[in-house]
C-alpha cells in the first residue's frame, strides 16, 4: 500500500516546506488541481526538482485535450497523472496511450461516474482506478465514504485501487484490509499540528501485511 | 450573438497578441484551460490588464473544490467561469452561488453530460450552458456538430445557449437561424492566415438580426 500526500490549497513553497516534514512517511506526491489551475505546470516542475526520488502525481483532473495536457504534465516531471472518469472514452484512451509513450502512470478519477461508465473503464487495466469523494461533496456530508456506492471493488478485479476523500487514520485499518493500492491523504497530514507524527502513523499502516 | 474567441495550445503573450488582432471583432476572450493549466492564474490576470474592457471567461472546466477555484479565478479578472456539466451537483450548485456573490457569471459545459443530467441541470438557469464537441472528439470525427445529441435545444428553453467545437463560418448561418447566445470559435480564427478578417466575418453574422 502506498502513501500518497495530496497538496491543495497551498502555494508552492509551502506544499514543498510540508512535503518536506513529512517525506519519511509518503511515497507518492500530489501535486493538487487548486495548485496547477493556480500555479501552473511550474507547481510540478518544482516539486520534482524538490523531490526527484518521489513520485510525482499531476491532479490535472483532464476532461479534453488529452495528448496536449499529458504532453505539458509529464515533461514538466509528473510520473502519474489523472483524468476523469466521466471524460468521452477518446480523452481517457488518449491518456494511457500518452503514458505508454512515455512509460508513466494514468489515474483515473472515479467522481460521480455512473454504473455503466465504471463498468467501461474496466477494460483500462494498466491505469489505476481512484474512489474519490470531492472535497465539495465532504463539506455537505461528512460522514461519505470513498470505499462504498462503486461497482469498482477491490480484490474482485485485477486491478490497481487508490481511494481518496477526507480519509482519517481511523480509516486505514478497514483499507489496509481491503488491500488498497494507493491511500491519498490530504488535510489530515497538512492541517495537522504535527505533520510529520501523523504521517509516520499513516505509514505504519501502509507496512502492514504488504 | 456574442463572438467568444477561444485561446488555447499558445503561451500568454501569443494569446494577448492574437486577441489584440482581432479584439474590434470580438465580445468574449476565453483563458481556455490549457493556458490555465499551463501558467496558472496569470494567464487571467494579464489577459484581463490587457483587455480590461472585455468580458474574459475562464474555462476551468471545474469539477471539485469550487469555492476555492471560482474565488481564484473571478479574483484573477474573469467574468465568467466554467464548471463541467458533469461534476457532482453540489460544486455546480457552489459554482453559481459565488457567482452571484461576484455579480458574475457562471457558464455550465455540457461535455459528455447524460440526458438525465441535463434535465437536472436546467434548473440552473441563470447559468449559460454550453454545447461541447470536445477538442478529443473532434479529432477522430470531424462530422459532429455541437447542434446534435442534446435535449438542451435552443428557443425551447428561457436560457442562454452557447456552442463550441470546431465550429467555422459555414456554420454561422445555422447557428444564428437558431438564436445561439454565444458562438465559441478557436482555431478557425487562431489558426487562420488573416485572423482580423475571418474574425470580422464571423462578426457580421452576429450583427444580423439581433
Amino acid at each position: 500500500m502506498k502513501l500518497q500526500l495530496a497538496l491543495d490549497r497551498l502555494n508552492i513553497d509551502e506544499s514543498i516546506e510540508i512535503a518536506s516534514l513529512v517525506e519519511e512517511s509518503i511515497d507518492w506526491i500530489e501535486v493538487g488541481t487548486s495548485l496547477i489551475k493556480e500555479f501552473g505546470m511550474d507547481s510540478i516542475y518544482k516539486m520534482k526538482q524538490a523531490f526527484p526520488n518521489k513520485s510525482i502525481v499531476a491532479d490535472m483532473k483532464t476532461m479534453d485535450n488529452a495528448k496536449y495536457e499529458f504532453d505539458m504534465c509529464y515533461s514538466a516531471g509528473a510520473d502519474v497523472a489523472t483524468v476523469m472518469g466521466v471524460a468521452p472514452e477518446v480523452t481517457i484512451q488518449t491518456c494511457l496511450d500518452k503514458a505508454s509513450e512515455y512509460n508513466k502512470k494514468v489515474m483515473i478519477d472515479l467522481l460521480n461516474t455512473s454504473e455503466k461508465q465504471q463498468r467501461s473503464l474496466l477494460q483500462y487495466q494498466q491505469a489505476i482506478f481512484c474512489r474519490h469523494i470531492s472535497k465539495d461533496e465532504q463539506e455537505i456530508n461528512r460522514k461519505s465514504n470513498p470505499m462504498s456506492n462503486s461497482i469498482i471493488t477491490l480484490k474482485q478485479h485485477p486491478i490497481e485501487v487508490a481511494v481518496a476523500g477526507g480519509i482519517t487514520l481511523k480509516d486505514m485499518e478497514e483499507l489496509q484490509r481491503r488491500d488498497v493500492s494507493v491511500v491519498i491523504i490530504g488535510s489530515a497530514i497538512t492541517k495537522a499540528n504535527a505533520p510529520a507524527k501523523v504521517a509516520s502513523e499513516f505509514k505504519k499502516f501502509t507496512m502492514m501485511g504488504v
